[in-house]
């Protein structure tokens, strides 16, 4: 027995803090302020892995290097190299971290294969659902005028169209449950926030969120979280 | 031992073959010729899961039924009901019966959390890059006139445009990888499929994938494997 002073629950504890001291930190090429970037960090914040940010600007053409390249074909922003492992994809790398770092921090997949399912689910429904529209509406009242470029606001206007018809469901659903996977915080959660602080916080055109009772209390109890608050902190030293 | 004659890799197949016997068929709400429906049963018959096919039409307002709704939503295909699990998101489904059948049949994710992370990675490239061009394409070349609905030829060359420089990527990965996670058929590979067979094989507007060498030979051995002949040959009987 390592620490024969301590209860199981706390040498369990210190067992888990010895491994995960002893692991190397993530290698993360990023920027904070990216929305698929702060994917990544606040599920590393959750887990409570170690990570270092190698900053990689795609406003100053930081991912169109051949070195970049080389890493990330496709030129995009993040990475993740770890032990050996180079990969893409932010929605990957978080699935990745949490089944590496399965043992500790919030239990992001949950506690069973059928939870882990639910969060399936709903990163699925993020991505194939929630994402094309607030990314699109994003895109044109945040990231277009930081290059200098016009906003379409037909694009705006049909993008939040498409969300709000998305967000009836998910209201309904969280009417009825207090994360979108069930009673706990999941990947799913987290997976939603990036985008959807950029358009409540920054573009301040979150009205399909706030104005939908149990969609904005879910909003704003998983953007409260410490680990997202810590991606803002990191975000704005940039 | 419960099968003292046999060698022990015999005695463990047979220990997988009972499980899975014992296992209640996998139910799967959908329409084998549809590309979601058919990624599912796919996966389903690469793991040796046995399922049943309940028939869900889209074409006859099959998925707007408020007994449907109550089961998926946002009123798509396929549906997945499982052990009192119900769930929906055909990537999501093929996740979970990967999981759930780990044992048995062929491994979708690898034999590690690295190449399982590889997996991930290409999983989350299909459906970000690859699958929103080509599924413009398939609904304007092979949707919309089985609906009636006019084709649009811009959006299809547009997209068959986008889909050319993420096909470059593959073509450059593919020659040096004989699958997109590494040296084995996974998850990736076969979400991929659906799409693909629809635009080579119904639309007859492949060249995209037929020109290039490593992308078409991946492509052929693939589409060629018996999982996917078997759903052609579901397909075929609708």
């Amino acid at each position: 027995m390592l620490y024969p002073f301590l209860s199981s629950t706390q040498a369990r504890q210190s067992r888990i803090d010895l491994l995960s001291s002893m692991m190397a930190p993530l290698k993360i090429y990023g920027l904070a302020m990216s929305t698929c970037t702060g994917r990544v960090l606040a599920t590393a914040l959750e887990k409570g892995a170690t990570f270092e940010l190698q900053p990689v600007d795609p406003f100053s053409g930081g991912c169109k290097k051949p070195e970049y390249l080389a890493l990330q074909p496709f030129g995009q922003i993040p990475v993740l190299q770890d032990e050996g492992l180079t990969m893409f994809e932010s929605r990957a790398i978080a699935r990745y971290i949490a089944s590496k770092y399965e043992a500790q921090g919030t239990p992001l997949y949950g506690r069973s294969l059928q939870e882990r399912a639910k969060v399936e689910q709903w990163l699925e429904v993020e991505s194939q659902n929630y994402n094309p529209p607030i990314a699109a509406a994003v895109c044109e009242l945040v990231v277009k005028p930081m290059k200098g470029a016009p906003t379409y606001m037909q694009i705006v206007n049909e993008s939040l169209a498409k969300l709000e018809k998305v967000l009836d469901i998910y209201e309904d659903h969280l009417s009825k449950n207090e994360y979108l996977a069930g009673n706990f915080f999941s990947l799913a959660d987290l997976s939603h926030i990036p985008f959807t602080h950029y358009l409540v916080n920054v573009a301040k055109k979150g009205e399909a969120i706030t104005s939908r009772k149990h969609v904005n209390a879910w909003w704003l109890k998983i953007s409260s979280r410490p680990s997202w608050q810590k991606v803002l902190e990191l975000a704005s030293k940039k």
